[in-house]
């Protein structure tokens, strides 16, 4: 699925709703992953989906082109940029040594979970041009031009969607700003960076940063928030859920593991569509590692732990992302600790000064400390 | 489907449409009715689903948890109540005699038509807790606690979702007043009353509540209202139909029946799907009786009609609420009392005085003498 | 599909998705032309659908109810109408000569992509009241009627959806201003007429109208909006793409073709539903007459040319509408002339200078001279 070349390449993950019903409210979204090798160009071309992008790594040049006017500017690790549906867009990956990685949640305008691009610079082939769909006749009577000029612009064969500039090309298209000015919308930004804005949650095991309407405008409409949790060495994430937001995370840096609390899995599509009360839950256990992509659904608990000597980085896409709350289910503030005595003592069959005991013993907030760092040192209440 | 307790009972409605194909559009709510016996507790959970309950039955206590705050209220017989997905929500019937009755409509915000229970307080069973699906490690580093001690919580099989409670914790988890403070969002309440509405419709044939987004501002989000009509003995309500809205109506007091116009319902859905102008109606034709459930789509006429020598009471959640218009078609400004001559000349194929004389006979609006009532006495025009 | 009769008919498009998996977008939506013959009249009814008309032909005289209120008022071609679900509506063609047309784009409010035409005004059958559905008892008590009498009004076979009116019915109910007030909404306008509206763009090879929400408030919550092209003898329009809306067009005059750039069209829907990038265009190809009806995705480009010595008139409905941008692809400010000489370069695997020249030899806008034009004259750049 998507495009594999010398100089980069584009995934398209699968729809979602293939893997699993139980993502079913996700369909109409995709998720995609593009990766452009140091000093390469990816060719102008546009969506028929509003996209959200995140650079995970590298530095580059990002040009859109959208009501008459072109908005070009350097991007970099972190940035989160909506690109709507329908604008051209084109990317160098200025820098000389690093690829440069683009995770990007698209949300189709047409057809239910499917999109297309569509590329007006091209040839004959690899890529075709949209334009050489159109009858010769056509074309020259629409350009106002002879048929041998738009015979040799659109009759060749070309190199790729993802081809090589040269340090002169490179030079001039990365004479930008950062940021950028979002000429389509008034004072607002072309882009966000993530890590610039004040953390959500931050202790000595994590950070937890967010990007949303509330600081990136143009995100209003589509939904959709962006997190950045960086967790510690040694340390761990949640437990938590998400009170609406489904999220599609993708792993960008170390490794670790994931939990899950899930209702009866297996059973949980049968014929009869039945909801069961009170039934199992069934810990979904993945490991983390760069590149993968999880999708946790709203209302699932979950915990997420680093594994080896170095941090877990993951970038959360949250879909119904709008009046979100991110429950915690353990420390500070947790769920349990807003319970009265009498609801603990009824809920959990213990006496009330039992069980908030438990629910108090940790003092951390959202990152704590992870079950490998633990075994070694501090006393368990 | 769902749970049957000697301490009370949850039971979920299929999915709408697995019953028709007419009822697709509401394919993402589902239905759900809570009966609780006096002096019980409604072990805390959360849903993957946005909620709107109305109290049916009795009188409670309802606890609410959200944004790291409770709200504990009194509830009872006719409060309105939304609890937004994620919410962890408890309850006690803390009436020494009478069952507690809730209707509900859910949401789902997740799988379309499909909602989980998530319950924290819990053991290894029964309800099992959510905790318990994770590594021990997991809990006990994120919980800052031993091994032993979340045995003890997590470990015991429970009593069930809804259990006994003592006096002294019924006594102590009543203290609430009614209503409640919405802690969530600024000055609004946490319940409204629909029987502290202004009657829409009044007469001694009936009267008809409403609450909607005007008199409670939490279902702005929801586009959902709720009604109560309440039919007199002897009396009955309509033909009226609904422009926009489909209406989920359970019978919670009396006897009688409902008729509604259904545009050849045997055929509806053909291979083609073909939509035939002008063809005929069927009559659908039911009894009524206490805890019925009825779905009203949007533009079909209906009329309910009591039975018995008790009032017949009905609540109705309305999905699709916004700008819905209860379209009346006999009685006091009838739709077709606003044709004018020529139309009801051409329409009816009569002499237009001879039209409006029939439709404006009826003085009453909305309820009338029902068909029982009118054979004893009153001469008709 | 509708109904044919001696004095009009109402033709109902199939479902869209019935006719491609690609029109999935759009299934809720459907299609239907009414054609009413000179000095007919067509029966009150009124649909469980949302509605936006477009009188492409005629002049009548329409009647809505809604909220207690009739408002009549005189339609013309070129007015545009939203009728809102669950309105009784009925119409005249009070010309004596032309036939009135009617294009009508409807969102069914209940079953998605399906609904029905529910008649008041009527008898046993042609068309069948929907107040025969009733038990006679029933009808009685609400209407407050003898049995004799609704058995006059509901019992004899009626003439017909559209049927024939007098000379002096039509007099009577002609009476109004055009445009009239809409009662339900305070100062709006009931109906929009596209003609006198600025053109949006506008030369000597067509003229380009718009209706949407910013001169029609009604159309506010439907997000639709209404285009009127009138393509002169020997021009064109395009190529161009709208970024999000999808085009639902009908040719009200003339003669030409249509020609679209559409990614693999054959195997768009494998089973692996796979996105493929870089891939080729397929030419879709079709002629233009009065009455055909074109679907256009969002982000395909497309040309609309004439092909005979008349003008070719399209009126397009274009769903999903807030925030479409019409993206030029060829004359003054194509997008390509946005892109950077180094982009050009790169894109096309031509000196930016050859590029740059041909896609700024086009001076119009828009709309251009077609091919056909062109052989006889003007030298090409």
């Amino acid at each position: 699925m998507g495009i594999e070349t010398e100089h980069g390449r584009i995934r398209v993950l699968p729809k979602f709703n293939e893997r699993s019903k139980l993502l079913k409210g996700i369909e109409n979204y995709r998720f995609a992953i593009l990766e452009a090798n140091p000093k390469t160009f990816v060719v102008p071309n546009h969506w028929d989906a509003d996209a959200v992008l995140f650079v995970a790594q590298g530095r580059g040049t990002l040009s859109l082109v959208r009501k008459g006017k072109r908005n070009s500017f350097n991007i970099r690790r972190g940035d989160v940029i909506k690109v709507c549906a329908g604008t051209t867009a084109y990317l160098i990956n200025r820098d000389d040594n690093e690829k440069l990685l683009i995770a990007k949640l698209l949300r189709p305008v047409s057809t239910p979970g499917h999109f297309e691009h569509f590329f007006g610079p091209g040839g004959r082939q690899n890529p075709e041009s949209f334009y050489s769909a159109f009858s010769s006749e056509i074309l020259e009577a629409a350009l106002n031009t002879r048929k041998d000029r738009l015979q040799r612009l659109f009759g060749q064969p070309r190199e790729g969607v993802i081809i090589r500039a040269s340090e002169e090309q490179i030079r001039v298209m990365s004479q930008h700003e950062e940021g950028g000015i979002w000429p389509f919308g008034g004072e607002s930004k072309g882009s966000v960076n993530i890590y610039k804005q004040r953390p959500l949650r931050s202790n000595q095991y994590g950070q937890f940063y967010q990007v949303d309407e509330s600081n990136y405008k143009q995100l209003e409409d589509l939904d959709i928030s962006i997190n950045f949790a960086n967790i510690t060495e040694g340390g761990m994430v949640g437990p938590i859920y998400n009170s609406r937001a489904t999220k599609i995370a993708v792993v960008v840096q170390g490794e670790g593991y994931f939990e899950m609390a899930c209702p009866h899995l297996a059973s949980k599509f049968t014929s009869s569509h039945e909801t069961r009360i009170g039934s199992s839950y069934q810990k979904v256990r993945s490991k983390l590692r760069r590149g993968m992509v999880l999708v946790i659904p709203p209302g699932h608990p979950f915990v997420g732990v680093t594994s080896t000597n170095q941090n877990l980085q993951i970038v959360g896409f949250n879909v119904n992302a709008r009046d979100n709350e991110i429950v915690p289910l353990a420390g500070r503030n947790n769920v349990m600790s807003q319970l009265e005595r009498e609801a603990l003592e009824l809920g959990f069959g213990l006496p009330a000064r039992e069980v908030e005991q438990i629910f108090r013993s940790q003092q951390e907030e959202f990152f704590f400390q992870g079950p490998g760092g633990r075994q070694s040192g501090r006393a368990a209440a």
